[in-house]
């Protein structure tokens, strides 16, 4: 059965600026979704301006994976909202935090870290170099993928270690950085992957979608975990529990 | 020159409950303290009761390493509190998180999941393996510790897979626990440590002071970390800058 | 399409040993091969006997994934084909290591380290806790699997700190054990699995074949990796290379 | 006490290349040995050309952490010498792997993998930036090092992924590469670190000699570490042993 993606945008800077607009005219969202779709996952929308940002209890629980774009409007995500995509990662389903979302509430909750980082908008060529050859998210990549116009990002970037590190990228400018990061968080993948400024037409790159599609087959949840119990437990082996020393 | 370590503890069963106060006469923080104190550390101690829980910006700021034990009182500690903290761990300060610290706001803001466990008290055997003889924090310690009597926790804990895993409980009545779990965040070393019950001497035992004395070692900031610039950059090769577009 | 999996076996104990020959007539690899191909694996065997222990470059070639089981006599096994073996494990062929193949000569030469271990043959009780329910390779299990007989297997286990640590075993007669252990090496996924002692009936277990399925899966080589080239290469930036300095 | 260092040299380069003995006029190895000792550890050198290549079991059992350097003549190390210093790793011993000993013997042999990478001689810039800034070989550096002239390495390079990630490094060509990384095996610590080729006056640079000295108190072993019993092993717990199924 294909899995349902929740492709969620805050949607500002294509509705504020023709530069942005003219490259995604229907917002950065509809240009993943349609990606997405075009390799078989069922895609819907969400974005910051509709009712509880588009990502009621109702459409998480029918979420496989989350793709998440934010830049101008982090602070306007409400944290209930927060808590509750938060929770949902936990039990297990997937998450991509794209680009500048490294600075959106979700990201810094998850990841327990500043997540800040360098920045510098030029138009420079990015190099990501492939790390780990043998990762589902490349499959389909060659050994580097080349933008030829990005925003640099540059270490160093305030993360965990990651699990995995997928791609790390070159900048014209003389930086580097970790630009593709794998984690696990509770029974949620996660996935750190840093091309998609506003005024360059990376989305658009077919590379880039592909690396989106792999990550979302990659993070989208089992089908079958194990119950886990958590709490007071009853030993599984027969031993003395008479001790009655306690404070609860 | 000798660390500095603030040993913080919530204090409340001890002053509550005869069968606690029996153990730890002057709260579980003293015991802690003197341990450190006796093995070459500065120490003082701070408790919720206090101002700012004893946790100001200039105790903090004079601080290697921090312990924390609490248990029945974790909602009572300042939101302000536990964020000043985190701030100096991103900034290099040690944390070490003790027994039911698990669900310390500290530590869930740390790891970014709901640290839960299986729990059950039966005064039952543990014995906790070294799964890595090569760290610093097991020095001088056999290739197990055994106690008598413990607390049990069990598997799941859900915690992000540890960087490293020092300690790999084994108990009674049949479960396992990652007892030992190293992480860095930012550029401070957090390390969870499973032992010390309320109604048990644990933190009277030998070993498990060495531990705990290893490990601030370990989790105590380097001298003279790299200064890290992050934000807007400058190239610092020679590119063209010259690209206006931007919704900065 | 069906991954193919071969399943090695030395195959020495069933033919020399009447009570192991009763709990596996045709052989471990046998059984194994059954419980794989009625998961929809292609399966085939080969075992230490047959000509390049029936590990022939085109055999290997046609493998997804190669299941390891050796006990007697690791040092039989030629060096020829335990290099034929790494090196395409290397170039993306899984490997499932089995129990007491934690001494094969292949898994040493992949890990770099002893492998060692404690023992106890007592057909004692195991019970492998589950420490990632998010793993694909625990799809369909409980949190735990209890084996009621199993030889022991005790910490510290010598092997490299593990990329996902998946099983942690408790042994009734008290020790743990990291049974489930996933590596990366080269393009190759690598699955140690504890279980599997040949005078117990473990491989029998429903939820020990669903695990080596769940592994199979897993460990299969991606379609379509990136081609990677190594050695002296021409820069992709336009630098001056008029330097002459070289002792090659 | 200060620690002991043994700083291995193929030493072949030096005395065949007059643009190499310019730069290196007494050897690699001398220059590192002095760096180290005028950072407070006790040196001494050993080269390729004396018996057993000046690593006798005397020599390896005082040395706290071994540093290698080779490139020509990797297939002229003796196997039995390569064997005893996995050995003493394995034991504790730190190891210091640089440069093109990415393809000694001894590194393949503790990775497991083939240790491959590009490569270019061109004396273009190089910039090491810090993806760790707390760990503590970065203590005293800035958050990048910048060598004027280098050969470039530049990914994939075939390694497991490392524990830690210290250095990301940038080349003018195009490449990136993963140039400072930590491993554990067995009890011992290994750093590989790209820099210091020998037509390059790298090791001169006070930021690498820096650099190597942090590595040394880094992986040199600690005082008194758990002693681990393996084989086979009585049972802790009271427990039944009258099973007699056996085929040892």
């Amino acid at each position: 059965m294909s899995k349902t993606i929740t492709v969620w945008n805050e949607y500002v800077h294509e509705r504020n600026h023709d530069e942005v607009a003219e490259i995604y005219p229907d917002g950065i969202h509809a240009i993943i979704a349609d990606a997405l779709a075009d390799r078989g996952f069922e895609t819907r929308t969400a974005t910051l301006d509709e009712p509880e940002h588009g990502l009621s209890e109702e459409v998480l629980d029918g979420t496989d994976v989350l793709t998440w774009w934010g830049h101008a409007a982090h602070d306007e995500v409400e944290d209930e909202v927060v808590r509750r995509v938060k929770e949902r990662v936990l039990d297990g389903m997937g998450l991509l935090v794209l680009h500048s979302a490294h600075f959106s509430k979700i990201f810094k909750k998850l990841m327990g870290t500043t997540c800040g980082l360098k920045w510098r908008e030029a138009a420079e060529t990015e190099r990501l170099w492939v790390t780990n050859p043998a990762h589902p998210i490349v499959d389909g990549i060659d050994e580097y993928i080349e933008l030829p116009e990005a925003e640099m990002y540059g270490e160093h970037f305030d993360i965990p270690e990651p699990d995995t590190l997928v791609f790390n990228s070159w900048f014209e400018g003389g930086e580097v950085f970790r630009s593709g990061c794998c984690y696990q968080r509770g029974r949620g993948r996660v996935f750190y992957f840093r091309p998609g400024h506003e005024t360059y037409p990376v989305y658009h790159d077919d590379d880039i979608q592909r690396v989106l599609a792999n990550a979302c087959d990659w993070a989208a949840p089992n089908e079958d975990g194990p119950d886990i119990e958590r709490g007071n437990s009853e030993p599984i082996e027969s031993i003395d529990t008479s001790d009655e020393r306690s404070v609860h």
